[in-house]
């Protein structure tokens, strides 16, 4: 426990940007018709609005997100969590500029995999920030895919 | 990128010991029965077999797990990832001792809560243990509930 009192809103939505900005990976939840859990690290590229992953084809990530599209991931340590609920559409390519624009932050060019890769652009519906017990209380800063005030 | 060569499969497992004795948090990933992902940090602690985590009995990990007891969960952050994979067993109550060593270990204590906080015993069926990309080959360290030699 830090100690440190709990963040406004505002340094929270704020706090969350910049990590959606500057974090590589995220924990990528997912799960199979027959209630089975997935958990998985991925990079990500976030453009001010969506995510893009990309997994191969043939994981268990990709086929969750082809069949039902929810996904709950979370961006940084257990202690400063970045936590999002979202659903995920499949894209089989990109445009150039993406592509080139996910190679280059996470390192790792989908494109030049032998097997399929697809993009998985993720929607965030729901947006929670809290890094203590102190800051579960007010956690949400987006609600129904909009950025509460 | 650290560059450095993969681990051998002993040094994985020591590895993994570490973490699971010395970490205490981890990333729980459990779905519900219309394939929902769920994902949040619960705090663990290890018994040489077996996680114990505890969470309110309203909260989604607890129902999954009540329904299901399937679960992914991982330790560490993304560049050194401990993955585990099994089930869980209910615990509406532990023994004093472990409930003791619960609180000890992770500074909280769900005995003190004002609604009920049932334990999760999770017994590990699969672990995987890896850093960056070069350690993908040779992950598994823990297959069907035995450590691999």
């Amino acid at each position: 426990m830090s100690g440190a009192p709990p963040r406004p809103r505002e340094q929270r939505r704020l706090d969350t940007l910049h990590r959606l900005e500057q974090d590589v990976d995220a924990w990528v939840a997912t799960a199979g018709a027959d209630a089975t859990p997935y958990l998985v690290p991925l990079s990500f590229l976030w453009d001010g609005e969506t995510l893009l992953i990309s997994t191969a084809a043939a994981n268990p990530t990709a086929r969750n997100l082809r069949a039902g599209g929810r996904v709950r991931l979370t961006i940084g340590p257990t202690r400063d969590v970045v936590l999002i609920e979202g659903t995920a559409e499949t894209l089989d390519a990109v445009s150039d500029e993406a592509g080139d624009a996910f190679a280059e932050k996470t390192g790792f060019d989908p494109r030049r995999e032998r097997t399929h890769y697809p993009y998985f652009r993720i929607r965030p519906s729901l947006i929670q920030a809290w890094r203590e017990v102190n800051e579960l209380a007010g956690r949400d800063v987006m609600v129904a895919g909009a950025w509460l005030p």
